[in-house]
């Protein structure tokens, strides 16, 4: 495919070059920093373009991928290209790109995509929508190019796992800041934490979380929840998290109990 | 050294295995189920031995590897034994093993041990406590020629660290629970995050976990806080989770903000 990416941030360019890898054709890459346009596009061997100058209007499909609030604007930009125009956001809907455009939809790679990660998108699950079937076979076929776990999701749905993924992945990082944030305030060193975190992460995808969950609060160890309120009483942010997720662990497991 | 594992359980054939691998004699392996214990045994090339039948007195090193609450009466079991006599959990002061040792520590692996977990204890950090400083050379010895990962803390410094595991583990975990639920609930494949929970576990590790925090809490996006609040209006506990770590989160980079 000829594609074009709009943005130069860390979506972008691990798109870019995942796309780029698999033999796809970057023809322009466009933003606003001259700077890191001149830089993606040199590594994508597309032409660099300086945003608000005129897109080219025959590519295959056009990438948005920009901070969400900036979506609609971007649209507005690209109201005259004939490709298929995408945006790559989890938590927007499809019809935040407005009504201009014939072919629209969503490529949204379901990962935290930073600058060190590996170009390879192999076991990054995509998630696609379109407005046509054919937008969608594209879409699907263009997926495939670059990941093994393809997924057709409407915004609805999408939605939905955008909240999941806050779960899994914002608000486990918060809790891991606060573990470092108990071993410093300590003089421990946070590294005694890493096997274990790693080792939970692996446990969750398999055997799976449920099966996975130990700790005081699933096998009622009024004791050692005793303890920990009490390391926790000086710090009142923490010792309520302690709290809620405790809870919500014992009434968890209550039900399972009850179902089974 | 020579060596008694008492207990037949992960954190038991996982410690008994890294040692026999690494050159170490396991005298005896001592359990209350007959099949487990001879199965042990077995691959460490051990003698297997029935609780309450008495054990060898003379081994360098007794590894106690049970449920935190069976502890104390395993302790008294062994209270004849010369060599140092160690239990190997988090959340237990090293008191827990009485007055009748006259070497006596703590040997705790800071993982979650399962049954599928390679045998390698490489990268898994372990705390050695040890009531003398021969006693604690020798656990730290010990330690150092399974992993490369050694820490000598005491039971208060291990408490805290165990505090930090249970943000770390249990409650990540219990998030990712949460999070499938959802998925779930909507007919979505749980797969879908799997990538996302490596990745999350990863950016945790390096740049650590406040680099790596995104989502809307930090840039308190209260267009998408309230779209999700919505969407989870149906389910008050995962609605109280959301809300107290959504609270959390902006209150936390609130105060890093002031500091900088």
């Amino acid at each position: 495919m000829k594609l074009v990416i709009i943005g130069t941030g860390n979506v972008a360019s691990a798109l870019g070059k995942a796309f780029f890898t698999s033999g796809h054709t970057i023809e322009q890459v466009i933003g606003k920093s001259s700077n890191n346009v001149t830089k993606l596009a040199k590594r994508l061997k597309a032409e660099p373009v300086l945003f608000p100058d005129p897109p080219v209007l025959n590519a295959d499909c056009y990438m948005i991928a920009v901070k969400d609030d900036a979506i609609p604007a971007v649209a507005l930009y690209l109201k005259k290209v004939k490709g298929i125009v995408v945006h790559t956001s989890g938590s927007v809907p499809l019809s935040a790109l407005g009504r201009s455009f014939s072919k629209k939809g969503v490529f949204y790679p379901v990962d935290t995509i930073k600058n060190n990660k590996p170009v390879s998108f192999t076991n990054v699950p995509v998630c696609i929508e379109g407005n046509t079937p054919v937008t969608r076979r594209k879409l699907l076929e263009l997926a495939a190019s670059v990941t093994e776990k393809t997924f057709l999701l409407d915004s609805a749905q999408r939605a939905v796992l955008h909240l999941a993924a806050v779960f899994s992945n914002n608000f486990t990082n918060h809790l891991h800041t606060s573990a470092f944030g108990i071993l410093n305030e300590n003089n421990l060193p946070t590294d005694l934490l890493h096997q274990l975190i790693l080792s939970t992460a692996r446990n969750a995808v398999s055997p799976g979380p449920e099966a996975s969950q130990t700790g005081p609060a699933i096998r009622n160890d009024k004791l050692t929840i005793k303890a920990h309120r009490e390391l926790l009483s000086n710090n009142k942010r923490l010792l309520g998290i302690y709290n809620s997720l405790t809870a919500d662990i014992t009434a968890h497991y209550a039900e399972v109990q009850k179902k089974q």
